[in-house]
């Protein structure tokens, strides 16, 4: 520990994604090459872990280790929902973070995070401003739900995406075994946001249009809505595969008791959702009498390292290597953002946006993305997501299994 | 079509498997090399679809078609769960079938399946022998469950264990970000063996110790029993991670209402089960007055490639390449089993066995596997599994996504 502010310090905040150690992989090893940068130290349990001190010298941390977090799902340094309150009614909590940075010579806060994380370095890089504080404060993109505002996608999502499509078709390939009607109703994540749901359309192949329904929140849903469009598909063919984001709000939804029951909110005030479809198999098993079965991928579609994607991997990391440049070029109060430079073949780099801009806000599917019907994604969306998906991970494995990071520091 | 006894017909039953169609892919490929075998069909929809004459020739499949079966997830020629009537009792349906053998020129019958298949292959050929049918009919061992008898393991077992294992490894690398109390219930299949639920002891690893508990259907289960188990737990941690398998009753199941409600039967008179996690997370979080997160695997452990153990693909490989071999041997009413050799290095082999000692016979995890404590497994548990789980695939892909068989006769 030295008093130079020269030290960086790194946490992780939010729901954990496959990827999101990948970006600490890249302010890690940066942070190891630049000059400008002496000690690395990480915060356990995000901001919230940083106001208890959580903290631990990465500096001396096996090289291999470092190189492992590019394969080891979840945050690695931990995570929290924790909101900071508004300074100007309370600077209790800003105070204790400034004397805990000042203790460690910290003069560059890296937090990788979603739009709520982007609140913090938001309210962290104004209460710098207001005491003239030199440590620069860059926020790092993450969010399976890919709802982060200003940047064409956020890391976490090419790999979640990937795992859904990957997972729908090979459920979509099971449900076709039977000859029998049967309908499977596979709920995925994504919040407000039907990013992660659309992407279920690219599981579409030669064998099994699958799926045939997708649900968007950003598309109006009611009960007479999906069961007409099961009718009308049942005219055709036995087996249905419905993928429905569990952030849709039904119009009519009194008829979904789940909407009524127990909705708690988190600490950023939102609901917390999920678990839709299980009300709606109940209800559409006595409708169309036939097997329906619910499926939730839960916390596997942003903990599986399998189905990562390698660009994701690839760009989680840049946007962690690229904030260490940034913040060393003085950049302060701003968050990276990837921008898409073209499709085919697809290329992209990193870019900075001013993080008032980007916190708080969602990023919904546009709605000429979603088709006519209110049921599917359109091409654009396709073509959209494709390049995200892209590429394999070759995992190093010790009997099997694939190897994860571990920090003897924190242990 | 001709008339010659030289063609041979193979079918799958049950539940699918992640390997399913790489013993179909060996029975083809030793059927197409093999001069004693002329044409190759398949029959969709298992027995039920023999009975509807549902019969494709596969002999000129395009032979890389038939290579990606040992990629392919889920019964490529579709499935049944279709119990076969006593023949003594009435034998129309047995008629047809051999009726149909004979139009279609078969000499050979595979069927791949699990012990409930198995009774179809018994049945099958007990009524060939009353009416000295020269057909020869071997099973093909098949399932998840790893519950059927005379068999050291079943092909798809490694492969549904090895996604459990990495899966239940990532799920508690996520149930570890956040820094608070929290239980997280694990469902997986296994009916009522516990052999899957077991597996997941090898998620052990460096970082997490996951899961903290095992319950296996073997051994008795009631809710003071896991009550007490957290309490030790939560003693030493905050996080705990929790297997159960699919088929445990417990003791008091008038608690959980689960138990009581909707039991379903299937043709076999097996109770549909599943769900228990639900029931119990609603228990646990009012005992606990914490966050218990409950996840079922569904599907997923029965038809995910990404995960599929080398070992297994190959091994269900050999069991339809050797299937084969042994009936144009002349071996009839007979099951193909899998003889482990040695654990270190691990070698096995395949074998036979007379049907008839292997259907509708459960296989369960011995008790002396079982801990003392009745909440896990013990090491040679662990070093029965361990073999079976090793190896990736190489899968090959497009657009970033394994590609799948297509039969264009089955199209």
């Amino acid at each position: 520990m030295n008093n130079e502010a020269n030290n960086c310090l790194i946490a992780q905040s939010g729901g954990p994604t496959s990827v999101i150690n990948s970006s600490l992989c890249g302010v890690i090893e940066a942070g190891l090459k630049n000059p400008g940068i002496d000690r690395i130290y990480g915060a356990k349990y995000g901001i919230e872990g940083i106001l208890k001190e959580y903290i631990y010298d990465l500096t001396e941390e096996d090289r291999e280790q470092i190189r492992l977090l590019k394969q080891t799902p979840s945050s690695a340094l931990g995570s929290c929902r924790y909101k900071l309150k508004d300074f100007k009614e309370n600077d209790y909590e800003y105070v204790k973070i400034f004397e805990i940075f000042k203790k460690y010579g910290i003069g560059y806060f890296f937090y990788i995070g979603g739009n709520d994380s982007m609140d913090t370095v938001d309210r962290l890089s104004s209460y710098a401003e207001t005491i003239n504080s030199n440590v620069k404060i860059i926020g790092i993109p993450k969010t399976i739900d890919n709802d982060l505002f200003g940047t064409d996608h956020s890391p976490g999502f090419g790999s979640a995406a990937k795992f859904i499509v990957n997972s729908v078709t090979e459920i979509a390939r099971d449900s076709h075994v039977y000859n029998k009607k049967m309908i499977t109703l596979i709920e995925v994540m994504g919040r407000n946001a039907g990013w992660l749901a659309g992407a279920s359309a690219l599981s579409n192949c030669d064998i099994t249009s699958a799926p045939d329904l997708i649900y968007l929140p950003e598309a109006p849903f009611t009960l007479d809505k999906i069961t007409s469009d099961i009718e009308r598909l049942f005219k055709n063919k036995n087996i249905i595969n419905i993928v429905v984001s569990e952030g849709i709000v039904p119009e009519d939804k009194e008829i979904f008791e789940f909407a009524t029951n127990d909705i708690a909110k988190d600490n950023f005030g939102h609901s917390k959702i999920g678990g839709i479809v299980h009300s709606l198999s109940c209800i559409l098993k006595k409708r169309f009498n036939c097997d329906v079965k619910s499926i939730e991928f839960n916390t596997l579609q942003r903990a599986s390292i399998s189905s990562a994607s390698k660009i994701d991997i690839n760009e989680a990391y840049k946007c962690g290597r690229d904030a260490v440049g940034y913040a060393l070029k003085g950049e302060t109060g701003k968050a990276v953002i990837i921008k898409r430079i073209s499709d085919e073949p697809y290329k992209a780099k990193t870019g900075l946006l001013p993080v008032s801009i980007i916190a708080n806000k969602e990023k919904k599917v546009p709605i000429e993305w979603i088709n006519a019907e209110k049921n599917y994604v359109t091409e654009e969306f396709i073509r959209y997501v494709r390049p995200l998906i892209q590429g394999d991970v070759n995992l190093v494995k010790k009997d099997g299994l694939p190897r994860y990071s571990v920090f003897k520091s924190m242990r």
